[in-house]
């Protein structure tokens, strides 16, 4: 349940070098890195294709048909944050377009996670302003309602605090909590790591059944070749 | 309730040129400019990224499964429509291939908004025939029961009558009714015309709150700043 | 219902020619040559536009989160096979990446179809390793249960038989029964070979109410043209 | 497009006798004596089993999640209609409860059709007032915008003229429009009254094959028996 | 892939005693003593509460919105048997009512499973003739295109062989391969007969946690209890 | 992101009184008392028709196909809790059946309410034990992963803390917090309070256009009637 109409203006920012960090090992690795969990819903994707990000989450929670947040959220970006939305109940329509997107990039912000619509979407790629959001819709909204910012939402079925590291990319959208992202991003580094030295090998022919010495276990799990 | 069997051949269309001056608003601000009212569902997509057309409609209503009205609604465009297909129930399979386009553009329709699937999508994007439509489908269809053309249509959850104006871009399609063209073309270009000034505002980092003297309101509504 | 824990080895694949020459025709001509059947459903969709393949099916039955038999059957590909993946329940879970998309190229594979999901999209689009599949999610599995390579399976709703052709496209996915392939390879070359002169007689403005001799049909069917 | 903002209070009803006659008839018969058109989309469900009603249509455009217009609708009903409540966007809130239900029923009204969600659906069951609606949800709504009364309406993908008869049942729900009512009265009825000397042969045995006499047209259409 | 215009007439079916013994064990169990696979979708839904069957599969392919081969089924019905109806593609229409359950009920027939929709739902209910499908539509049907009887199919997902045993209730549908009836009917008698003893266990508060000896294998797993 | 692997065995719940006070006001009541939030998506939908219960939140978290922390959470149930199971990933399995029932029931839990599927329900109706689901599949789960117990986690769209009230009818679940369960319940009763005075006026057929004295702010809101 949420807490209405607070903006909390002073949250505490993953480190700038960790979260930096996190966007070229991908929303995949980093979610496996994590234990496999963290990953918002599938149905959240890109609005155009290649866009790679990490940030800080600023939140906020909208009402449905109603973007009047949005325009208190712009406050509180800070170079480098990502802003996460969520609606308090489901709804597709067209929340951020081309004039917000203007203003959240000169506040610094790197991208949007929207868990409702969008519109504007071929100016905003033009723009290179990623977005991840489950709905392109034109459907305009009304400023009503007021909602909060910075508090912790649930944001396409997963729990987003402000201040947590988003990872985004066309693979999908992953929040690692502020307390896992020095450790998160170690471990997603080390499985990197050797990423390139198995890429090569399955290139070359070798199985992965070989690679990862899978026979044994297969062949106890009961598995049988039939010729 | 739709009428079965007819084919209307006369039908009053919105003016060219008002027609066609509504491609360059764009979806969404045609649709705030008329009240936030007259979008077809997002459901509807385009079937490559970047078209952005306006046209008058010509209507065609189909049974599931069925294209021959297909055909017969080719006889009825003009230069400067836009075909709306609507469907006597679900149905997502492929109604259009490049054979229909050809003979569509040759017609002078300018695209196909289809409550239902298209094909030869490959095709039809180096042929530049924009199409809108709930799916894609390889699934053929047959030749066996009519429907009607030119009728008053539900299309996507809104009705379409023929000779309305069709707006649709990559952020969806709306309905702009004949009577109400010319007036919605003065509203939104209206609209237009102060968002590039607002846009300068905000790029050099004018907040909303301030540029649409928001926080009186908010305040008002009971928002409050947590330090 | 389905044989778990077995691996054929020995599959009768389509000839090659057959499943070669299938390609370029694509996925509508070719349902439509074998009388408007074998589609799998229009939910699965390509990671990227543009692919066109063909090739024989090795099949794959996997559980729901859990991809360990992709490198079972990884092994059984040969060169000009399309692996085809079923889910035991339905899942959008990331079955598949780079690392596998890698070791699959390696042994000859020329796409994949998989009614889950799949992951490092932006990579796979890079490799030029096309899959079709009902999602894109970051979200990983597990390897701890097995599952059958090369016995019938049910795809998105279609029965795929290991050595039957499928052939796939932007317009989606078919799949060609062996002893089917070399008639439908027929059917679909002749129904293409009379296209062209079709869409000439189009694009010069012909009606396919004419092309098609549709007038008198429609109007034994009870159409009435309004003036 | 809708038009905004109005309530028309003389509407031209279907009369009582024929809308309420149909009733019986049920929306499976009423829908193929029309020539099988006429339907609301099938996610329309009755809350509750064993209602069957007909009436003439009363209809209200609601804005999604704003009940307002339906105090206003209350006032517009009359003894046997049944209230048709459009949204103007996709909308799953509560808009309909058991006070509202309680002022229906004291104009008169037969039931509610409402292309969005209902709550206090236990009392309405015991209150004996029927509604079809798409969903369920305790979630309220806000009393802000205004839409409008006694307008065409697209309920659930069929327009719904005001004085059109509605017929629903756990079949779902039909509209038919005011000059089609006695017609359609007339054919549903021969059609009912055959139905009972058929379901007394199928009772003994007699196929539908014999019965309808299709064995002859099953052969001409290609059909092999195989031993 | 589907064979079309055919009907076999001689299927063999899974002898009586056993496809009548699984009824009273429901899906569930049965499902369970398979190995956990041989469940058609759980969109398949009965549409009244509390019936409980098996029977052998009769099966029949119908084209979307074409009911013709109903009446071409009913004829290879026997006593005992349960009709499992699949569409080439998605529909919901209304395929099945009134009349032509009194047929099948007349025939034997205990059941419909269907990938469609059914109506007269209502009457079925009153005839205590059950049917799990996954839609009720008023939607009719025509009689037009010739499908198949008694060839494999897939339905809601699962493939079904005429002939398999069908059992359903109100947990869903599982279809048991005739080879595997004898030997799945001794597994699920032998899962249902310690089911008692565990009952009485769990009702007078003993933890599976104790019965099942889960505490060691959750430890090594590594759980932690936190006070 | 989900703390996994551990179990909290002392949580805070929310005084017996308050929470048992609330069933009897209704999912609707009690989230309109909260100012309409805290509601658990409306695709929560009861087992069977009319159980309507409060009681104290126990939470388990689990994996997509695996039930093994019920047996966990069974455990940790005191008398007047109700079970809210949230699982990590999509996922409509059936979780939980009449076995795991008559644990809860022994250890005094009054529902379940689960974001997935369960199981045997035509013996979880004759038991009497509520569930609220998204799903019912006789789909059956492993016991291969750990989760966790009575940490946050978040259900059907909502966060549900560990000792929070949930209150969950025909209409659907709410979530109250601990904090405002006390402020929540005296909301509820103040409003269900005149709801009887206001039935009765309605009842005899006066407005609420004129009960809620709407009619003005209507008018200045634009409205216009029609004759």
């Amino acid at each position: 349940m949420y807490e209405l109409g607070v903006v909390y203006r002073n949250i505490t920012r993953t480190d700038a070098a960790t979260a930096d960090a996190l966007a070229s090992l991908g929303s995949a690795t980093v979610h496996e890195a994590m234990g496999r969990v963290g990953l918002l819903k599938p149905s959240m994707r890109p609005i155009y294709a290649g866009a790679q990000v990490s940030g800080t989450a600023v939140t906020v929670l909208l009402h449905p048909g109603d973007n009047w947040m949005m325009h208190v959220v712009a406050e509180q970006i800070r170079p480098g944050d990502i802003v996460v939305a969520a609606i308090t109940a489901e709804c597709t329509d067209g929340y951020f377009g081309d004039l917000l997107a203007t203003s959240f990039m000169a506040r610094g912000a790197r991208a949007l996670v929207i868990d409702a619509g969008v519109r504007d979407v071929k100016t905003l790629t033009e723009m290179g302003f990623p977005v991840w959001s489950k709905a392109i819709s034109s459907k305009g909204t009304i400023k009503a309602t007021i909602g909060s910012v910075n508090i912790p939402v649930v944001c396409a079925g997963m729990l987003v605090t402000p201040g947590d590291v988003i990872v985004a990319d066309d693979d999908g959208v992953v929040c690692v909590p502020r307390d896992l992202a020095a450790k998160t991003l170690e471990a997603a580094q080390a499985r990197e790591a050797n990423e390139g030295a198995k890429r090569d090998q399955l290139a070359q022919g070798v199985l992965g059944l070989d690679m990862y010495k899978m026979r044994e276990p297969l062949a106890a799990a009961g598995l049988k070749y039939i010729d």
